[in-house]
């Protein structure tokens, strides 16, 4: 049984829509102009079901541009004519039957397969629960298909179920969405100090108890040593000093530009750290700096994230350092147009999962002061 | 008592050298020019030593350039005077106290510690084994301290332990070497057979049994599929195709500069595959060709490391794949003069640990076509 290509869509007459769509959920039954030219029982296919259908011996040849191709030639054909290299039909390809071959039934998520939207919404596939077919108005996963080196944008992970194909062909999922970062972490404490900065971190020798044991705020500067100095990073002693909750001295020359505008508000020498904070790293700094901010009005408190390779870890319930928990995410704060490899994307959900933490990226500057957030993991389907 | 700065140096004279060198493995003893000014007894120690026994208030102040610091303005002035914005000198200061905390007595790796060659040799401390101290003569550590913010030169990952200090002031220990990367792995199947490159993959499809199954040369197109067609990833169809074994054809334009030289020779296609595998990924994909044939030519038998976000995994023991062990290497291609963030280090070294294997970084490019190997893990002194 062979197929025919027109205009980027595979026809089968005879008894197809039985046979394929029917039985086995490949393709659409036909539109009626459609019926017209390949008869009432057809079935259109998109290109990558007809490769399956090749590949797995079901379709003997597909005819197009007056040739007939069998699987070989067809692949190579498909793949060449499709975008850069034609590295994005085979990448589709590649997850169509990975995800036949777990037992799914799924689909192109368009309705005639044209190349130009192939990608309507982000979404490649619509995969439907196992022993369930596209007859059956069900979708459990919406699918979208990218090769290990095409970049991802990060605000694009809202939800689809990422399908990475790395250069063995081996496909790996990643569940996408917004996830809901909150936690009942109090506030700031209100009693002032006074910090100084120091090079690259602050010290605030004589802190208050409860800018630490209560806020987790800084770092002892001896381990163990109940009430001696603490330090800060410089994104706690600049949200501290927005705060009004640490004055610092602004002796040192005051930022060039203004300093993000934090709901804190702002006190005694915050230009001066948001400027050392500029000056150590850059506006990398900022971005910082809101995302920080942001955790701690929703009530959840961060901390470094350095030994996961993340900006911040963070814990949603805390209560006091005495009691410290688990800390549930792993933060990056990233621009909002900020794309990631594929690569770089595995490398931190599987490093997050290892350590039971889920990785979630906070996007800083998309529309005014606010913050978006993103998370991924990683999804057998 | 009190300290004397003088050309970065802090004397301490009285009965010094018994109470701080002698006890407790501070400083060291004066030299013949030194003891005239100082007395018999004195002692001299670097900023950081006395900025610790000054913050243990084991010393009262030290004078310098006519003022009597105390612990805040000690560590202020020697921040702002030690680079860029004194962060090197805190960097040392927080890593001296955490080794000394955790029961080490520990000397700056240089005679005198002048400023100007404080890395001497890339290492700033010499840490003694737990016990001795600096009269014993045993090095158990040489240790190099940096700011979580400050590039390493992987090349320089060859035998100091690297103490990283992360922004809330914690110590992160990487333990650093030349990896002796071998393996027991036979070498390329001399069968040939043709392939075909396929948008940024490539394709055998009748491949001899031997190229997967006892070399593990790419993947079966469907899973479990025995001798049905193989897919290879561009590097591995590169490699394949210079030691002669798979014939690719060159129809397409071939190379525009010479493919790297591996020491397996040259075969048909191998220049259009090398020119494939640079159209979709650049100049990184020569590196990536080289640090793999290295690879092979060890004996190690590498895969993509995808799914850890690195280049390669390998295997030392491979016979089969119906006999597939662990993996015990995650490999990054790098040219030599890469330097990394020591965030970046910690997250690739902390997922290796996590899943059981080491890091290994391949340097490719340095001298010839040689490759340098480093190597990082974790290490709590």
């Amino acid at each position: 049984m062979d197929g025919h290509e027109r205009d980027g869509v595979v026809y089968v007459g005879g008894d197809g829509r039985q046979r394929f769509f029917d039985a086995r959920g490949y393709g659409r039954p036909l539109a009626d102009d459609e019926r017209e030219r390949w008869g009432a029982n057809g079935v259109a296919l998109s290109r990558v079901e007809a490769a399956h259908l090749l590949y797995r011996g079901d379709l003997d040849g597909i005819e197009a541009d007056g040739r007939r191709l069998d699987v070989r030639t067809f692949l190579a054909r498909a793949g060449d004519a499709d975008g850069r290299d034609g590295a994005g039909f085979l990448v589709r390809f590649l997850v169509y039957a990975d995800l036949r071959e777990r037992g799914f039934y799924l689909s192109p998520a368009r309705e005639r397969w044209p190349n130009a939207d192939r990608r309507a919404g982000g979404v490649d596939f619509l995969v439907y629960p196992r022993g369930s077919g596209p007859r059956d108005g069900t979708v459990e996963h919406r699918v979208r298909a990218v090769g290990e080196r095409e970049p991802v944008a990060v605000d694009s992970l809202d939800g689809p179920l990422l399908a990475v194909v790395d250069e063995e062909s081996d496909v790996t999922y990643f569940e996408t969405r917004r996830p809901d970062v909150s936690g009942s972490a109090d506030g700031v404490p209100t009693a002032g100090a006074d910090g100084t900065l120091l090079s690259d971190r602050a010290v605030v020798w004589d802190p208050p108890e409860a800018l630490y044991r209560r806020a987790f705020f800084g770092q002892p500067l001896t381990d163990g040593a109940d009430g001696g100095p603490l330090q800060l990073s410089l994104v706690e002693a600049a949200y501290l000093a927005a705060a009004g909750a640490v004055a610092f001295d602004a002796d040192r020359p005051s930022a060039d530009r203004a300093p993000p505008s934090l709901s804190v508000g702002g006190g005694d020498g915050y230009a001066a750290v948001v400027a050392r904070g500029r000056a150590v790293e850059g506006e990398r700094f900022d971005r910082r700096l809101r995302a920080y901010a942001a955790l701690r009005e929703r009530g959840v408190v961060p901390k470094t994230g350095f030994k996961f390779g993340a900006d911040f870890r963070t814990y949603a319930e805390f209560d006091s350092v005495d009691d410290l928990g688990h800390s549930e995410l792993l933060v990056r704060a990233f621009p909002a147009d900020r794309s990631v490899t594929p690569r770089d994307l595995a490398l931190d959900v599987r490093l997050a999962h290892g350590v039971r933490k889920r990785m979630v990226f906070a996007l800083v500057g998309g529309d005014g002061d606010g913050v978006a957030w993103r998370s991924a993991s990683r999804l057998t389907p």
